[in-house]
């Protein structure tokens, strides 16, 4: 685990380098938007995302230069979208990442427009990574912008989520709208890490079976974490599924039996990498480190 | 003049067919998302983005099927930006292109979601254009990523914009404002068609010149039509310039002035025209029509 967490830092370190230099300084105008965008972007988020992309990539054997842009980009999109949930409007939460979510701090308008800002930047980032040959710039962006929209991206799911709110919805809907909320995302990042190094048909299949099953461990924990954890942990409120009434793993098969869930999928993980003649470790170990997370 | 109203009209249609072709059904789901985002993308809004693009590509010898894609594209970025300056943390508008906002319509978070969902699609239009080479379609996704964002771009305008309300600001400082908030965008589109025509260095500078003219002339036409004329002419509130003490060129300089004003940059962008070895006469009609617009 001490690898991994190595691995972690090693990762943070480098995708916040990359984003510092994508993101205008807070000293340009207008800065309360630039400080805006900062505010959100380095908030100590887990940059799961960027660290998943990196480690598809290492594991084909491509060197960080080559996927440091699109990691940064794919953090970009995720960090815009947390921030435009956070909205009133939408979630209305005043917590994130430990501290006041964008719209608490600069206010609804900005909060709106930074959001904004940051989609239209990591598109930008991909376009212009000269690393890339333009082929792959324009498959990633592809890739990316289909995983980020709709009918089956992240802006459909959360659409999705607001709707089922409050009410009963099946367990299949609820995979659905977990599918195509964070899912969707997860699995872009670790298949731009497999198309960033051109692998194989065969190959990108697998890691987005690997991904997917990610995906959905990544938030039965969220789930769990949610009911078990304090708010402080978290860094976000605790227990506001709950409270939201929302449909949520724990509430529809109960504690116990979400964590045999969770160990399954992550079983089914780690069963997609023995497919993949390459040396899978870290791979598995990001499997393991999202089964016994605890924020 | 009638020649023009034909090319507005077969651009609209056109431009019309591309973008139905490229958003969902509002028969898929979520399908409230895809009925926001149809309800503004489809209001009627006069292309003038698209048209311009278009203008210039055929100017330079390209067939609409190269333009088509990359116009929708602009005109789905120019949607989600006043889906998103409509909302009531921002300039707070019941009333657009003649029908109730996006978010009067469908609720906040359906409007927030729709303008974030258009961004998306128009860079994933883009990435997907197989009728242009890659390179090409990754310096239309810089160009454009480029004047929708910041710190020189719509965003950034939009940013600008809301600061300045209530205050007095230079001439200066309102040009700073139009030319990030609109004018960037205007030149994109036109940058757009000259760069799928691979246009020389030259003859895209030339171009860059005439469309930041003609965004300026746009501005002060439309600060102007917001002092004279109706909502009902509109299709959108008139006088909320004046009721939100925005910082307008009739507010600086008075009616006549500003009329004085238009004409000569409407000459300036007359200018540039000449400068290009091509047939030029479909560009300066949509000069005239701007100088000359009633709504």
């Amino acid at each position: 685990m001490n690898k991994l967490k190595t691995f972690f830092a090693d990762c943070t370190r480098k995708v916040d380098d990359k984003l510092e230099s994508l993101v205008p300084s807070a000293q340009i105008e207008p800065k309360k938007l630039h400080e805006a965008v900062r505010w959100s972007l380095f908030a100590g988020g887990k940059r799961f995302r960027p660290a998943l992309l990196l480690a598809v990539g290492q594991t084909f054997g491509v060197s960080d230069d080559k996927l440091l842009q699109t990691a940064a980009a794919i953090e970009m999109i995720h960090t815009y979208s947390l921030v435009h949930d956070d909205l009133p409007a939408m979630d209305n939460d005043d917590l994130r990442r430990g501290r006041e979510t964008c719209h608490k701090k600069f206010g609804e308008a900005a909060a709106i427009l930074a959001g904004d800002v940051l989609q239209t930047s990591a598109f930008q980032a991909i376009s212009e990574n000269e690393d890339l040959p333009t082929e792959i710039r324009v498959r990633l962006i592809s890739e990316i912008a289909c995983a980020a929209g709709t009918p089956s991206g992240m802006v459909a799911g959360q659409q999705l989520d607001l709707e089922a709110e409050g009410k009963n919805i099946s367990i299949e809907h609820l995979e659905k709208i977990h599918h195509s909320k964070t899912g969707a995302m997860i699995s872009a990042a670790a298949r731009a890490g497999a198309i960033i190094a051109e692998a194989s048909k065969k190959e990108i299949e697998i890691i987005t079976n690997y991904a997917a099953k990610l995906g959905l461990l990544f938030q039965i924990t969220d789930d769990l974490l949610d009911v078990t954890q304090t708010t402080e942990i978290l860094g976000k409120t605790a227990g506001k599924d709950v409270s939201a009434k929302k449909a949520t793993y724990p509430a529809l098969y109960g504690l116990d039996e979400t964590r045999k869930l969770a160990e399954n999928v992550y079983f089914g993980a780690c069963g997609e990498l023995e497919k993949i003649d390459k040396e899978t470790s870290l791979l598995r170990e990001i499997a393991d480190f999202i089964l016994n997370r605890e924020k």
